[in-house]
C-alpha cells in the first residue's frame, strides 16, 4: 500500500504497532517491522534493563519506542538510552511532550505523539511531531473517552489548515483491513494496531489473557482505573485504562473507596495475579477490538491479512458509488 | 450511491435521517426523503398530538417514525397511530422491541432496531429487525460505551453467520462524506445520520444551540444523566446522554446527590431554560460530530454534499493500494 506514511517511514504498509507496555517487547516490534510495518517496543513505565533487553531482542530491525510521557517526566534519562538505539522514531502518549521534543528533534529522531483529543493535537503539532496518533476510546489500555471515527476527521481538518506536513495515525478499534480502509477514508495516512497485535505469538502476553481476549466480545470491556489505583500508578485523572471486564472490576470499579481503603492487601494480590498471566485475578489490557480478534497468529501474518483485506475493500469501493 | 439499503428502501441514497426527540419533525424527515435519503420522525417520549402534527407536516414524503422503546412500552397505543399513517419504517431504540415486533410486521412496515452493543444486535435480530443501526458512543443524545469503529465490523460478522439479510447500517459520528464512506468499509449497508442533519435548516433545534454546537470542537461533549434526572425521566440506568458540556453539566455531573437534593427547583428551571432553547441552562444535545459541523444548511445540501465527498472518496480508493 501507499500512503504518505508508508513514504516518510519507507514502509510497505501504513501500519504501525502500538508500544504496548509490557506486551510489545523487542520480538513483536521486530516482527512488525520485518513484515513491512513501523514496530515499536513499548518502553512503558521506564525499566531500564528491561528497556536494554527489548533492543537486544529485536536485533538488526529498524523499531522505534514509545514512552509514557508523565512517567517519562520522572526519569527523563530514559530518553537518551533511548535515543542512544537510534530508534526509526520515538512515540509519546499521555502528557505534554514539550520538555522531550527538541531533545528528539536534535538527535534526528521522528517524533510521533499519540493524542486523545483536538485539543491535545493541536499541541502535538506545535512541539513539532512529524506523525500524530489520534487515538479513540474503543483502544485497550490507557486513553481517554473520544470516538476513532469523530476524533480523525476533526484532527485531519485541523491540520489540513495549520500543519498540513504533519502526518496522521488513527488508532483505538482497529484491527483488521476493515478498519484500516475506513481509516484511510476518515482521512489518516495510516493505523496503528494494538489490541490485534497484542494477541499475537510475538506478543509478551501470557496465553490466559490471550485466550480471555479470544473469548470475549467487544462488549465485555470496560474503561477503568481500579487496575491503577491496584497498582499504586498516579496515572493522571483523565486516563483511564480498557480491560476486560472480570471479578476484579466487577468488584472494585464502583467501589474505589473500598479499594483504596485495604489498597496493600489488594495490590499484591494483583500483582501477583500479574506475574503469573491471571485474567481474573489482575487484568488483561485489550480494547473494544477483542470482538474482531479470535486467534493468536504471528504478526506477519495478521499484517499480511489487514492489507489483503483492506486492498479488496479499496479496489471494490469504486462500486459503491453507483 | 448504491449499496443493500438504497436497494431495499428504494432510495437514491444510503442515507436515514435519526428520529431525534423533538429536534426531528415532519419538516426535518420529509426534507430528507425529498433528498433520496429515508426520513424519520422523532416520537420520542410519545406526545400524541404533536406527533401528528410532524406527519401532517411530512405531507406526502415517505417518511418513517422512531420511539425510545421502553418509553413506548409505558403508552402502546402510540404504536398504532404511527402504523396507522403507513410509515416507511418503525425505528425503535433503547430498549427491547420483542413486544411491539409482530404488530409491526402484521402492518407490512420494516422494522428498523437502533441497538449499542453487540448483544442488543442478536436480540434485534431475533425480533425480526430488518435493518440494525449499530450506534457508536460518538452518537448525539442517548446512547452507550461502545464505539462505532468496532460495533459496526463485530455486527456485520454476526450477521454475516447468522442473519445475512439482516441490513446495517452505522451510527455515531458520521457526519461528512468521510464518515460514510468509512461506514461502508466497516461492514455497514448504510449510515444514520444525527448531529449533522440536527443542524440543518429544517431541524426544530433553536438558533443558539445550534451556534453553540457550531461553535463547539468534538472534545466539548460530555455523556451524562444530568439532563434526564433535571426532566424526571426514568431512563435505564445503562443509557446516558451526549450533550454539549456547560455550566450545567459542569454543575452537576458529579453531584448526581446535589441535583436530586432540590430536583423540583432545578427541573423547573432546566425545563424553562429548554423551552427558550437555551443551551446553557439546558442541553443541547448534539454529538462528538460537532467538530465536524461549521454550519447550519438544508437537509438536501448537508445529504449532497456527504455522498458527493463519499464518491469522491471511494473513486479514488483503489489509489491507496499503490
Amino acid at each position: 500500500m501507499k500512503t504518505r506514511l508508508t513514504d516518510a517511514f519507507d514502509l510497505e504498509h501504513p501500519i504501525i504497532s502500538a508500544p504496548m507496555a509490557f506486551a510489545a517487547g523487542g520480538k513483536l516490534a521486530a516482527a512488525v517491522t520485518q513484515a513491512g510495518g513501523l514496530g515499536l517496543i513499548g518502553g512503558g513505565y521506564g525499566d531500564t534493563d528491561w528497556m536494554e533487553r527489548q533492543f537486544g531482542r529485536a536485533g538488526n530491525a529498524r523499531v522505534g519506542c514509545g514512552f509514557i510521557t508523565w512517567k517519562l517526566a520522572e526519569q527523563p534519562q530514559l530518553l537518551d538510552l533511548a535515543l542512544g538505539h537510534a530508534p526509526a522514531a520515538m512515540f509519546l502518549s499521555f502528557g505534554n511532550p514539550a520538555p522531550f521534543a527538541s531533545r528528539i528533534a536534535n538527535a534526528g529522531v521522528p517524533l510521533i505523539c499519540q493524542v486523545q483529543t483536538l485539543r491535545d493535537a493541536q499541541n502535538a503539532a506545535s512541539c513539532g511531531a512529524q506523525v500524530i496518533v489520534a487515538q479513540g476510546s474503543e483502544a485497550g489500555g490507557h486513553g481517554e473517552k473520544r470516538g476513532t471515527i469523530t476524533l480523525v476527521p476533526e484532527v485531519a481538518d485541523w491540520l489540513a489548515v495549520n500543519a498540513p506536513d504533519v502526518l496522521l495515525v488513527a488508532a483505538g478499534g482497529i484491527a483488521d483491513g476493515r478498519g484500516l480502509a475506513a481509516a484511510l477514508m476518515l482521512g489518516a495516512d495510516g493505523v496503528l494496531v494494538g489490541s490485534r497485535l497484542w494477541a499475537s505469538a510475538e506478543a509478551d502476553v501470557s496465553q490466559a489473557m490471550t485466550d480471555a481476549a479470544i473469548a470475549a466480545t467487544g462488549d465485555q470491556t470496560i474503561r477503568s482505573t481500579v487496575m491503577d489505583k491496584a497498582r499504586n500508578l498516579n496515572w493522571p485523572d483523565r486516563y483511564t485504562a480498557r480491560v476486560l471486564r472480570n471479578a476484579f472490576t466487577d468488584r472494585w470499579h464502583d467501589d474505589l473507596p473500598g479499594l483504596l481503603a485495604n489498597a496493600q492487601k489488594q495490590a499484591d494480590a494483583w500483582r501477583k495475579a500479574w506475574m503469573a498471566g491471571d485474567p481474573e485475578g489482575s487484568n488483561t489490557f485489550v480494547g473494544e477490538a477483542a470482538g474482531l480478534i479470535h486467534d493468536r497468529p504471528p504478526a506477519a501474518r495478521i499484517i499480511e491479512d489487514m492489507v489483503a483485506q483492506a486492498e479488496v475493500l479499496l479496489t471494490q469501493a469504486k462500486g459503491w458509488t453507483g
